[in-house]
């Protein structure tokens, strides 16, 4: 649980459904969609009505009611939320095929997340570049996130390393990271973890698959 | 909304924490955990413990009141609603960075999840084995599924070419299919479609870090 600006709790699950909603409407927005209603959002999603009305209620007042929510305006007041209105600076940690699809991913810069650095400890990767970043050493971290800012690491290491690299990153001065080595990693409370478990997309179609029979 | 065999409505969102629950128990499983509160099991996923009785009253009885949950047994209760208890055979379409890192991805077959074909149309990579999965021409994605039982298919091709992608995988009879690229795609009602946007991850965490200022 979380407290917003007027201290009304809001729930992991509002905060988690947001980035979905933002996504849709700017899905919807180059669809050239100009006002949606909480129906249509929700039919995109898959969540009721009533789910989104009562999760945008606890931010303010959106939308107009028998007309719907204007599509730009949501979308920037969610991604103001969010803290999208702003630049993120990331670094990933880990340059094995995951961390290099990550690198190469198009569609983390549109959203203000740029990638910074990436750290490895291969000698035949140091000092190489992907996308212009450049690939430092895992001991340089402390200097590399300070001097450039960054605010974000994405760990993808193997999971036996993925503990130690956590402490570092702390250690450098990050507030958030995105865990994709399937292990839990323990950080102090003021700096945020996300783990990634890719396989829970496929499990969610399985599900489906198997109640069609 | 979904039915299961008691004709009771389960929400998406029930749905979609599912796959969390089951990786959670997995998680405590590893850790030597055998029974578990819902108050335990909501703090690790984030959760309220009322949200994960009632997201598990929909499909039976699970745990025992002031006893907890056994890790074991729900687990593998929570993996054969989602359909864990079998193989599912998966094929990737589009051998880019992203398909080159989930086709390397080694927590999908421990679900279950066995990658059996990878389809491209570069004559460069056609032939070729990743992980000892062979990269085919996507002309012979019919046969290809078909023969091998495929059951879903993984879009990791550009935006653009995403919908032809869906729509040959629908015609060669996939069931299921788990999206990367940045698109909507349509599909019939029949057939069940994940989108992923791996920048979602990264709005969570920057709603956390803005939260703290």
């Amino acid at each position: 649980m979380k407290e917003n600006k007027e201290n009304a709790v809001i729930s992991k699950a509002t905060i988690d459904r947001l980035p979905l909603y933002y996504r849709t409407l700017k899905l919807s927005q180059e669809e050239g969609i100009e006002i949606i209603s909480s129906e249509e959002l929700g039919r995109k999603i898959g969540v009721t009505p009533e789910q989104i009305r009562k999760d945008l209620s606890a931010f303010g007042e959106f939308g107009k009611k028998g007309v719907g929510y204007y599509v730009r305006e949501l979308m920037r007041n969610i991604g103001e939320i969010l803290g999208l209105n702003r630049t993120w600076n990331i670094a990933i940690v880990g340059v094995g095929h995951l961390g290099w699809a990550l690198a190469n991913y198009a569609n983390f810069s549109p959203q203000g997340f740029q990638l910074r650095a990436i750290f490895d400890i291969d000698p035949e990767k140091i000092g190489r570049y992907i996308n212009e970043v450049e690939i430092f050493h895992i001991d340089t971290m402390n200097e590399i996130i300070s001097a450039r800012d960054i605010q974000i690491g994405i760990i993808t290491v193997p999971a036996d390393h993925a503990q130690n690299i956590a402490d570092r990153l702390v250690e450098a001065g990050i507030k958030g990271i995105w865990n994709f080595a399937p292990i839990k990693i323990d950080v102090p409370p003021n700096v945020h973890v996300i783990s990634e478990d890719l396989s829970v997309g496929l499990s969610s179609i399985s599900y489906y698959i198997s109640r069609q029979h």
